[in-house]
């Protein structure tokens, strides 16, 4: 019943070509391991109550300039949204996010199951704008019958976006002055955060970017990690309990020394930073690339995630020499296809890349 | 506002002393660190469909002889217990555990939160007994009103149970019946599965115990790895999307890699057992040692967690000299407490542990 | 601290100019409201075990030509949906429905406070079409990563819609069929049922309908009952243990001789044919005078629900004169308004109104 | 397919014998019916905010010497239940409930539906009290692991309780007290308020009641109303928003009217004192018939609900002759039963029992 051969059988499936798929493929920054093997006998409390943890902290409220900040590790993306978005509305609230935000569309309706409505706002290349956001909650409070409607009870926004964007330090503003106008919280999904703020056209910082936000999370998954998120309240804003919450959501790791020690490692001489900047340095030679073979671009992403339009044919000619990742059908002939560097990109890839297309 | 010294603040914190507190002290087996190092800079494809997770899956199946088996790897205990326990029930159902079982006490409602009541069914030293759980269903039915009561819609065990106790064959078998005679699956919370089989006393080994109920876990968290449960569903037996319900808790990984290569090394040339093994012989030294010491037992647990009554006053005297956990009072002068060996205990810490008692 | 005089406070409250507001401004039928006089002392079990259920339930059965329908009272629509909802989706799955849907808009979230997704559809005057529903469902299993998405479960529509409009036999004939292609229920939100049947333009009855979708409801409160509204699953497919989930959603009334003695009175003699045809005679002269008086239609509704567009001036005219609904604002100087018939609106009020318009 | 005759086919579920089932078999007081017909073709707006509705807010007020009050209209006590306990729960919280409380046996885990787990307490003949729920609170906080465990967020009492008992006046304050000492809002489950206050022992009336909790329910269904609960916030202390709750949880009935005009009622004159008294004078007539047939009790109850213990011989010889209710069994050939009088009981019932026992 079994087959003959373990060891074998899955050989076919390991990937040996180069792969441009995602910011998620390899393991961790070598650095991280380095540290979790020095560490790996030391007897640690459980549940993040070990000092890597509060070094770690120590560490990203330095980084970000808030030494009140609550901070708090959890695993992974889709769990940190549910779980931060449960925390901050109230019941008869809903959050605000792109409609193309993917808390509405790739988590499985994770914020849903937490009893809560995904309030779709319009999208531009991923992102929303303060002026419609307003315009949003305008009509919304206009409508006699808004009490038997969902309230608006928070904005949620990605840094970097779905699509690759970033909103500027005077977008942000703006965006931040209406949610402090109506009273909402806004939430920064920053799983990308890193790539977001090392992208040339950013012109915000982690600083910057804390005193813009009432709460975000400093994406480690897709930055270097192993897995994990940090969570940043930058003004000591933690709702009550939280680890509590973060317990009944099934995000508290037994073993919170495993993020600790990977957050300590990235935030230790800027290695969060350094290796953004090289999944940047990767982006835009591969734009370059991508330009100067004449490939259309589906819009112009300034992070790690380049969106081209490649035709069906010519897609069919590169899967077998290179992973991407398929976004959105174009039009008959021609989809929409994404390119990712990761600070773990090499150069080598990018070459072989070129010699391919 | 910040402290001047980071590197030198939290030195005090960092537990010099040995400690029997729990069973995830130490990060991860050796064997698990080289793997995650040997592979690290394999491209691998996200979620689980990395040729290291496939391989871990066919030697659990192989373990469990359960050539059909579905597996699942989830993360941590909290989040598999209510992933498991929402995905099996139906709205109107809840599900019965001991009075003294994780889901019920220390779990901060996880299971509410989805919805569902625990129902709680008398325990004997954390266990329950077959003809309890028949007597509390006939009783259930028999209620002219039960159709205005929640359902009873599984039944969770955990092996070994909070109090380090195991179930023999026949008492398994027994509960297994009952599920069968009322139509409930029965569910095995195996965080601490390989010290149960790995116990002396057990007369069950995987294969037995995943023939006596629906579907169960392995833990890992507490049994070597870093983090990670992998679910089985013996017979092929995982409801529809179960992958997408994992999403939707928040326990779907994108690395992974990280859970398929620790599975993988686990059930590599029996590692799992073998360490499973070697935290029980740790056990038996260490009851030897508490016996000698004339130490009153609260219970006896035929597992790696010793359960032993101790004055407040020798609390006091032994806090500073080495760790181990408060489990309740006993009188106004006595504590129970608990010590807990490892995959990690060395020889070395029982023979210290000998001279400061 | 109290007003003196209670009795005279709030008289200027009390509504004496006459109202075309909505169609739940009176109270019952007269006869209903007989019935639960002249059955008021009857000692009756209680929670729908009393005759007066049984026999509503098999009057319902007979009108509706489904002898094995499983049919459940409840007390209001939003409840309703979200009870029925709730029951009929797994845990990862949505409800499809049109983004002008009731439980899309004016439910407070009452779906997603089930832990749903409501996943909208392109409207077209309220009303979903058969080829964009199976283009939707299409792309979703089209997309690599559909299983990160909430599952389409069941799909949702309302006869009459929130627009007045109907779907014809063959339009819900197309949107049964896609939805038995794809394996989703198709639930029928029937708060206005009678008036939707009862429009000159239907081309449907209460068999046809049942024949035509998996589960629907008999509005009473919009339709000549104090509240109610009569769940049917039309071939005897009401989920295991309904009725627990109804008590479990608050939405199981003690005293279901209210529901049933109502039911039972609008089913016997064809009150409920009766009464709804009556409203689409007013509504018939309603849209003669309004279409007389040179009103703007914003669309043409076959039902008791008339939708226009009024300057603010005229509006302004108005208000002091007569009740009406504010729908939408249509221009910076012009609202959609809806004026409504019901079961109790007299010929003396539309005289009224020509009068004033 | 369908029998032939409707009009005859349950006659013989007409219950002609008289009932001491419960406190719910027959309609609502007469002068509710009337005013109900006298009201019955007005317009009014809906969703409660009609004069009815209104004007009994106003006079509950009063009645509870209250100005300041938050009053809602709910239709059944599980929904009210679960709605106000949500509402005032945070995320990570439970309730406090005597392990007989309704909402934690008899409400088909509404309130875990909700997300949150009822935490019990011993009970004593249905009641709490206040040296065990401060023993309760301080074993929790004195738990180190409490931060794992779900939080006591509220505390929940019926009055009269589920065994017909009541609290008196010091036995409200201790317990209110303890609530405030731990900042829990204390919630009195009413359903059954008027027979409770009515009680020749109570020493409690309204204004007491409302100035010891945070909130609590004025019962109608069980005291001479169609159906419908006044959920009273006695110092203003409404939730934000909490009407878009209970249209959140399927409780906001569009004919609003129908609630307001029967609480209307119900406050006018004292019409809800009287009744209750005279359910409480039918009640000790029942004790003292019962007494003199020298039938044992279960309890000692000063309300309505009168429980004693009977041979199953005579369960069998009593059945087709009067109704009465199954609590749970006594011994294997005892039954505890309940006879329950209410605002209809009339003498004439009482002498027929006393006849027949």
């Amino acid at each position: 019943m079994f087959p003959g051969n373990i060891a074998g059988m899955y050989n076919d499936l390991h990937c040996q070509m180069i792969s441009f798929t995602c910011d998620y493929a390899e393991g961790a920054h070598p650095l991280i391991l380095k540290a979790l093997c020095d560490t790996n006998m030391e007897q640690l409390p459980g549940y993040g109550n070990d000092l890597y943890c509060l070094r770690a902290k120590e560490k990203i409220r330095r980084a970000c300039g808030c030494p009140e900040a609550d901070i708090h590790f959890l695993v992974g993306g889709t769990q940190t949204n549910a779980t931060v978005i449960a925390a901050l509305l109230r019941n008869y609230e809903g959050v605000l996010a792109a409609e193309t935000g993917h808390i509405g569309v790739h988590e499985a309706g994770a914020v849903e199951y937490t009893g809560h409505k995904v309030l779709p706002l319009p999208q531009h290349q991923g992102k929303i704008r303060a002026e419609e956001l307003k315009a949003w909650l305008k009509t919304y409070y206009a409508d006699a019958n808004h009490e038997h409607m969902v309230f608006p009870g928070m904005v949620y926004i990605s840094f970097s976006t779905e699509y690759g964007t970033i909103y500027s330090r005077a977008e942000l503003e703006a965006i931040h002055g209406v949610c402090r106008e109506y009273g909402l919280p806004l939430f920064i999904d920053g799983a990308r955060l890193g790539y977001g703020l090392a992208s040339l056209q950013s012109d915000l910082d982690l600083p910057a970017l804390a005193s813009l936000c009432d709460v975000f999370y400093i994406g480690g998954t897709k930055v270097g990690a192993l897995c994990g998120e940090a969570v940043v309240f930058p003004r000591g804003n933690a709702p009550a309990h939280f680890m509590t919450t973060v317990k009944q959501h099934g995000a508290l790791l037994a073993k919170g020394r495993l993020l600790g020690i990977q957050f300590d490692t990235l935030f230790t001489d800027d290695l969060y930073g350094k290796i953004s900047r090289h999944a940047i340095d990767m982006a835009e030679k591969l734009k370059e690339i991508l330009h100067r073979k004449g490939i259309p671009f589906f819009l112009e992403s300034p992070t790690n995630q380049q969106f081209v339009i490649l035709s069906n044919q010519e897609i069919e000619r590169l899967k077998p020499l290179v992973g991407f990742d398929f976004w959105e059908a174009f039009d008959a002939d021609h989809t929409v296809v994404r390119f990712a560097t990761s600070w773990a990109t090499p150069q080598e890839n990018l070459d072989k890349l070129a010699a391919l297309l």
